[in-house]
């Protein structure tokens, strides 16, 4: 069933304890799509200026499952650019730089052939945008959101309206606590369920994730890893392994956002989100093979398992 | 089986967000039994002053299973005390003071009575000290030990003397970090593997804990709550929890230190960890029935499964 995604699609520059890279693919659209495409087909919705390097559109080609009739190229404008710096336990960044590019222009439009998604993740973005995709998908079944502390601090209304439209929200911890005043993490998630969606997914980092529904409350370390290489993208191939296995098995909304089908996706998506933090940009999820992302899937139930 | 703990017996003020508290009962050795106390006997072995309170005396018996024979009231000494102030997170702590009292002279001695005993846990003391409490105690079977940054710092021979001796070491990330110089912490915990112990259990706080072990890794989540009013003796409680549940079904050595035993004795211990923080001192404790703990355990465990 039609999964899409709408996000950035970003030329990165990534500075970890162990090394660094320029100019290297990155962005919400790219990580969620490549985590999603182990799933099933995933739709993606992204603008990207004519600097875009070939290389890159070709390394997204080579996810079979990755459509990317939505990608639009703009003459004359630039890509979005990002740089930034983890420090040493890998837990905290610094940006370097930010260049808007095509992100200060119009967002991107959804292609008529993508009009019936019925699986739609919004990655964060201003939430305004946010609710035009929405507004633009009206077969939509499942909608998740992700969003930031910028826009919680300068597009409160628009984005407490989108938290009355989709059905689960998808955000970091201290996020959490920004969006709702309260510190504790079990404390704010709840408070944001009065806010409208129901469900809500906080990211935790190395620390797992936990999930917040009205049937119950999940929690999920994360898969216990030594290689860290780069954590760029960790959320979005979480959200993608969580909503590629959703929309795959074609859910109905009662379904998808039952308790339990949640806590599940969650473990997809912590799964193949540690595959991705083993090297920079797609690197390793270029390589990633069915077999490998089934065996780690069932290791880390096992090892959750009491 | 018996069960002995050997460490401290103090006179805490705690202030948190949530108010403060002046003179209360605490102490590793007094957390440890209390949580321990719910799975079957446990003895410990402690000293305090003559200022000790004849309430916490009181408060201690309470406790069915705790065997205090071995606590040790000294003429013309002082109990220790300690102050400390939670941040706003609850995650961060600082010490307010330190009044070593008993600490500082003799430690106290294991009761000949107690001599039998099989299941260890050292609590965090000078790893000298904790050396001489293994030492007479030669029925054992199961031995595990906390340390803290202090000990590494300064008392690094004794601490690698000790890691050989015993078959688990029970310490935070970040002093974990600072035994082996690894910041990624399932590379630190399998690094002390090779210190000598058979399993290490890396406590994370809210963040839960992290069990490694030659035959696999296991993560936890802490139950999530939204209830935290003093985290104070939540490592203790934890271990007491986890020690308590091996104890009580008598396991030989070989039986404790498995993969599949440890995984379940440390949901045991979160979730009377869980219990312990919802007050101050033993407040909770004191209250905690056996079905309310049944219940908590079994929703932890449905909480955690995929």
């Amino acid at each position: 069933m039609a999964l899409i995604c709408t996000g950035t699609i970003g030329i990165d520059t990534v500075y970890t304890p162990h090394g660094h890279r320029e100019k290297i693919l990155g962005g919400s659209c790219t990580y969620f799509a490549a985590a999603a495409s182990f799933y099933g087909p995933v739709r993606i919705v992204a603008a990207a200026g004519d600097d875009f390097p070939a290389e890159f559109h070709k390394t997204l080609k080579s996810f079979a499952g990755i459509d990317t009739t939505g990608l639009e190229i703009r003459k004359g404008s630039k890509t979005f650019a990002w740089g930034g710096k983890y420090l040493e336990n890998m837990n905290s960044r610094e940006t370097l730089f930010t260049e808007l590019g095509v992100l200060g222009e119009r967002p991107p439009e959804v292609p008529a052939a993508f009009a019936d998604s019925q699986y739609i993740f919004l990655a964060n973005s201003h939430p305004g945008v946010q609710l035009g995709m929405l507004n633009s998908l009206p077969k939509r079944r499942f909608a998740v959101a992700d969003t930031m502390d910028l826009w919680i601090n300068i597009a409160r209304a628009e984005l407490d309206l989108l938290l009355t439209k989709i059905d689960g929200l998808v955000l970091n911890y201290d996020e959490a606590e920004l969006l709702t005043g309260k510190s504790n993490t079990v404390a704010a998630a709840r408070a944001i369920l009065h806010m409208g969606p129901k469900f809500v997914v906080v990211k935790k980092g190395e620390h797992g994730c936990l999930l917040v529904h009205k049937d119950g409350i999940a929690a999920l370390p994360a898969y216990p890893t030594e290689t860290v290489i780069d954590p760029t993208g960790a959320g979005d191939s979480f959200a993608g392994g969580m909503m590629g296995h959703i929309a795959s098995h074609g859910m109905k909304t009662s379904q998808a956002t039952s308790f339990n089908v949640l806590r599940e996706s969650l473990a997809h998506g912590t799964v193949i989100a540690s595959f991705n933090i083993e090297s920079f940009s797609l690197d390793r999820l270029s390589k990633l093979t069915r077999a490998e992302l089934d065996k780690r899937y069932a290791e880390y139930v096992s090892m959750v398992r009491v």
